[in-house]
């Protein structure tokens, strides 16, 4: 089985990802962040959705990005609450952290470059955030770019890194179906941006708005218990 | 003035390319990594450097590059001693950390996107280390790219990141007379990558070799102190 270094959030979407991924033939390589997010919930989820996926592999890296500040996540900014859809896909939000997807894949690369590994997942999806600039495809192109430039692997040409986004665009309802075929227990992921201190999710924040929307439109029961 | 942030290791380069920034009047933001080097010791010569500089800006990111291992300064691996510069810039030595400059690039990334600030400063050299992936011309033009698509400020067109590398064509011996025209004080530095816990440099890493013949090919006396 060929080894995959696949980033973690414990959310819908990169639990989906890695069961997609894993369904190829991946083996995976799970990879999270403990980073100062005022969702750290997701990490619980993160482990259990791991250990329900049968993933033995799992690394929990800290770094500290409430030093740097800038977002609604790692900072005392409000989250926003009760937009509409259509204007979370517009802009970019309170919630963006300043250059998290980035300084995520450099630690994946890291780990690919020493596990002798060619292959990140990644569960960004350019459909709901079309405003996030690191969830675009051309990030996600200039990244592998950049990849192939960093590495002794690179430089000595034996290989080339590949970053599979396989959600990158699929709407929410279709990630559901998607995750939901390929074994997915929704009911250990974790979604919301400002949940209670037991996880319990706002039902408001963006992250929320959108995984209870693409329940309805996927027609599966939401499984996420609302504060 | 304008905002820069640099990577400092507390080396020789990394000092030299933040006095050359400082003269040409960046305001500078040191961002420093405690990443489980064997050389530690590193973070108080770059607390000190920063310090006799007069940059009160100064961030040292915890960071866990031992998790992932794969060379000698962050793994049980052994350092390469008493090799021949020659050998030293053509192989990419047991030293090179995987993915190590694109990590330490993303976090600069994410301060600068938060601090509004459009440059960052690095001092990587591509004559002595030819032969590592990230000092390469192209390695920091693939991370200027990425930059621009990977941010905010990127998406909104408000701004180019930029990558200052000074360094990155000059030999050792025109860094150590550069910085001593730009007032480094090269005692306060510290290159060796296997030194005693006291600091003391062991004289025969690849680090140690190429320090002490740039202060020979300088002609400046060598501030060192080797066990």
């Amino acid at each position: 089985m060929k080894r995959a270094v696949a980033l973690a959030s414990g959310g819908l979407d990169s639990s989906t990802a890695i069961a997609l991924a894993r369904k190829q033939g991946f083996d995976i390589y799970a990879l999270s962040f403990d980073y100062g997010q005022r969702h750290r919930f997701e990490l619980k989820a993160a482990r259990r959705v791991m250990r329900s996926l049968g993933i033995t592999h799992h690394v929990v890296e800290t770094i500290d990005l409430n030093v740097f500040g800038g977002s609604a996540l790692t900072a005392d900014i409000e989250v926003p609450k009760n937009r509409d859809p259509g204007r979370i896909s517009a802009e970019i939000p309170a919630t963006y952290v300043p250059a998290r997807n980035t300084i995520f894949l450099s630690f994946a690369l890291c780990w690919c470059e020493v596990l002798d590994a060619q292959d990140i997942i990644i569960g960004v999806n350019a459909v709901d955030y079309s405003g996030y600039p690191d969830c675009r495809p051309e990030f996600l192109e200039a990244f592998e770019r950049l990849a192939n430039l960093a590495t002794k692997a690179g430089v000595e040409c034996k290989s080339r890194f590949q970053i599979h986004a396989p959600l990158l665009h699929m709407t929410k309802a279709q990630i559901i179906l998607a995750g939901t075929e390929a074994g997915v227990d929704f009911s250990l992921t974790h979604s919301c941006y400002d949940p209670a201190p037991e996880g319990l999710a706002c039902g408001a924040c963006d992250s929320c708005v959108l995984r209870r929307r693409g329940f309805e439109e996927a027609g599966v029961a939401d499984p996420t218990v609302y504060r």
